[in-house]
């Protein structure tokens, strides 16, 4: 019996339509990648599983897609391990491989391996499927695109400058318009922790601000006494939950703040010659905006913090993000070599566009041109047109049999083509082609022999 | 310690060069697809067990790559199961997906799940990596793309025309001259063996004929002999070795050796339509030759076999294949569903293309322009200047930080930069910047206020 097909949870089919919105999105961010001096890199889908495991925390480890071995793996595995019954124990014996869980940890292992021939600074970008044996959900998938721009080997911060342009061309390329490029520093969280007192709870207590968004003033300052910041502490932290004004204006109040502490202060440095160059430069259509409360898992990032929000209408989270991180290739042996680089999410902002209608309505055409068959010698003389067609760049086809002219129709606008050609037997005779404009119904004819005055009409 | 890091044998990281090189050819390949009327569409990288086994042959259920089931798998496991210590038992219970082997069976589930979503006939094309746990070896990899062009629901010969003009069209636009299209047909093949009276062995019969090339006719012959076919059959079959001539000639030598069987006359009758119909067309740079010793995995294809042999200068094997199938969908439930498709094989026409020097030389052009960085006040100037040119399509950077001159020409130098922009204290107060073209050596100044002038110059 035949089997009923389906896909694994959390995996998609992607339909040509689809397809079409993925490629126009990615074509987008490629092209500017490009424009901004960032060259293309492919790491392949698996990599040793020991480059992978204990980089993305226990959470991380446990969500990474391992392979099993080939060949005869089964009786390799000592049988006092089986018994064991316990697959953290297990898994080591039967698989050496994993999925990428992201495009970072393989790209600081491809600059290690490739130092020698890679110019530094060196500029790649990456667009590739990453996977993650997360528990599915809307618009969270297991096998998901990244798309990453990333600088190594330059600790200017006209990178930070510059990816923010980047952010900014991008969005505006894709003429969705509102977007809000959110920026922090881990320097000015350090800073504040500092201040305030707390200097070592810095991780739960960026983590507490970073819910801002979500539960609010009383819930951050619930959330850092639960964690066992002292009160005095968190009302230390006040004047954070009431900082105002424009990005300048925000920068004078941290630095009265943060007066006290050098690393706060250094962060505030940082922002200012970020945010001051990016007045000189402007933006087209994004806004730039400071946010104290912003850390996105900061162990990651040592110096600028990225993160992008979607227009205000659309509810959504964060379409992109990303930050400098000091010492990633340091891991795999190649120490003092700062990066910097941003994501783009490329599934949310396909479900933005989406739902602001942004995407154009050519690419639902995924055919320009198609020639009704009348039969074996109409349909030769129509492959001899369509020929010319497609040398002229258009889309273009012969239905393949000579069906029923309605069948053929139905066809015709199902697949949404404008053109539709005719060729029959008194066509062929006086050396002619029929093009019917599908939209207007209006008819024209011009000769087999001169395809071209066809071409130019459009 | 630091890990010394590598990746898993007969994975593959890409340079930039490499990607540029790579997705030249898959873009021509892509947009010819798309010229002929296919449509993209991509499946996830990996499908249900149940999805993959048993449709590539033991061989080919070996090689497929199983993913371990996440989770705590090992405790869900019988102890009598883990005792038997046997791969083949154990691999059901701890792993239920694995990364797809080819496009093919992925395509066949996809058009099963989605028929009521798609317009027949369906033209897809699909560019993705197929993963298999093959031995590696020179051009040989267990990670690599396929680029596949499909028609299903389509029994008309029009398409096996047309997917040889498509081969064609492709090979001419990557102006790669020389290549050799070969056709052959399974009943042909049916045919042969039916009037040599060896009918039952139909498949040893045309795993010998298919070796012609590499062990020639008296080879041939005595492979047939070991596999048990009657030495009065291998003799029948003596007419094919000397089959001469133009593919009309051919077909009529056929035409003659097989005026007994139907089956044998019918493919007579499809090869004359379909090189008949391309002798009229004509091909831009391919050659097509029919050859009755093609075979490729016979079980699979049911009407045309296509191969693709690269100029005979160049030692490589086939770049390309496919055929007719005329039941692919009925595993997954879909029956009599024809369908008929080509693969391009992206390696091996990257290791030929590089082999006869055949990449533009601009794909090493990774930036257009590099700006000497002079300091904070000229870079922010020169910042400003790039966001012109990139909106102007050029690829260009401003060097981040402002090392010494020479470091920063070192870096246009190893980029291979035709332009390098400078703007010193001087220039910035005279509002100027100077263009230096790095071949001719030469320079030319222009006012930072109309960049258009150097973008014209171009």
């Amino acid at each position: 019996m035949a089997q009923k097909p389906s896909i694994p949870k959390g995996t998609r089919d992607f339909l040509p339509s689809e397809v079409a919105r993925r490629n126009y999105i990615i074509g987008i961010i490629q092209k500017h990648f490009e424009h901004y001096g960032y060259q293309p890199i492919e790491t392949p889908s698996f990599e040793n599983l020991d480059t992978l495991m204990g980089k993305y925390g226990e959470e991380g480890d446990r969500l990474i897609f391992k392979i099993l071995n080939s060949g005869d793996f089964a009786e390799k595995v000592d049988k006092a391990i089986y018994e064991q019954q316990d697959s953290k124990s297990l898994y080591p014996h039967i698989s050496e491989k994993a999925l990428r869980y992201d495009l970072t940890v393989p790209f600081a292992r491809f600059v290690v391996m490739h130092q020698n021939e890679l110019q530094f600074p060196f500029k790649r970008y990456q667009v590739q499927p990453v996977w993650r044996a997360d528990r599915p959900q809307k618009g969270r998938f297991r096998e998901f695109y990244q798309c990453d721009a990333d600088v190594v080997g330059s600790d200017s911060l006209l990178q930070e400058v510059e990816l923010v342009q980047l952010y900014d061309t991008v969005f505006t390329d894709l003429k969705l318009e509102g977007v809000t490029i959110k920026l922090n520093n881990r320097k000015i969280l350090a800073g504040i922790a500092e201040v305030i007192g707390a200097g070592d709870k810095l991780v739960d207590f960026t983590v507490a601000l970073d819910k801002m968004d979500k539960i609010g003033e009383e819930g951050v300052r619930n959330d850092m006494w639960v964690k066992g910041i002292p009160q005095e502490s968190i009302d230390k932290a006040q004047p954070l939950f009431a900082l105002k004004g424009s990005n300048a204006e925000i920068l004078d109040q941290l630095s009265d703040f943060l007066t006290t502490s050098e690393e706060g202060t250094k962060g505030v440095e940082e922002l200012r010659y970020i945010t001051e160059a990016l007045d000189d430069l402007g933006l087209a259509s994004c806004t730039l905006r400071l946010d104290v409360t912003l850390a996105r898992g900061l162990n990651y990032y040592t110096g600028a913090i990225l993160e992008v929000a979607a227009p205000e209408q659309v509810s959504m989270g964060s379409i992109g993000g990303g930050g400098r991180y000091d010492d990633l290739t340091g891991i795999f042996g190649l120490k003092d070599i700062s990066g910097v680089g941003v994501s783009f999410g490329l599934d949310r902002i396909y479900l933005v566009m989406e739902e602001l209608g942004l995407f154009p309505e050519t690419l639902d055409r995924a055919l320009d041109v198609l020639c009704i068959n009348f039969g074996d010698k109409e349909a030769l003389a129509a492959t001899k047109l369509v020929q010319q067609l497609r040398r002229a760049g258009m889309k273009s086809e012969v239905y393949p049999s000579s069906a029923k002219i309605q069948k053929q129709f139905k066809y015709a606008d199902n697949r949404n083509v404008p053109y539709v050609i005719l060729i029959g037997e008194q066509e062929l005779q006086q050396g002619e082609f029929v093009v019917k404009d599908m939209k207007s119904g209006t008819q024209q004819s011009y000769t087999l022999e001169n395809p071209e005055a066809f071409i130019k009409s459009l």
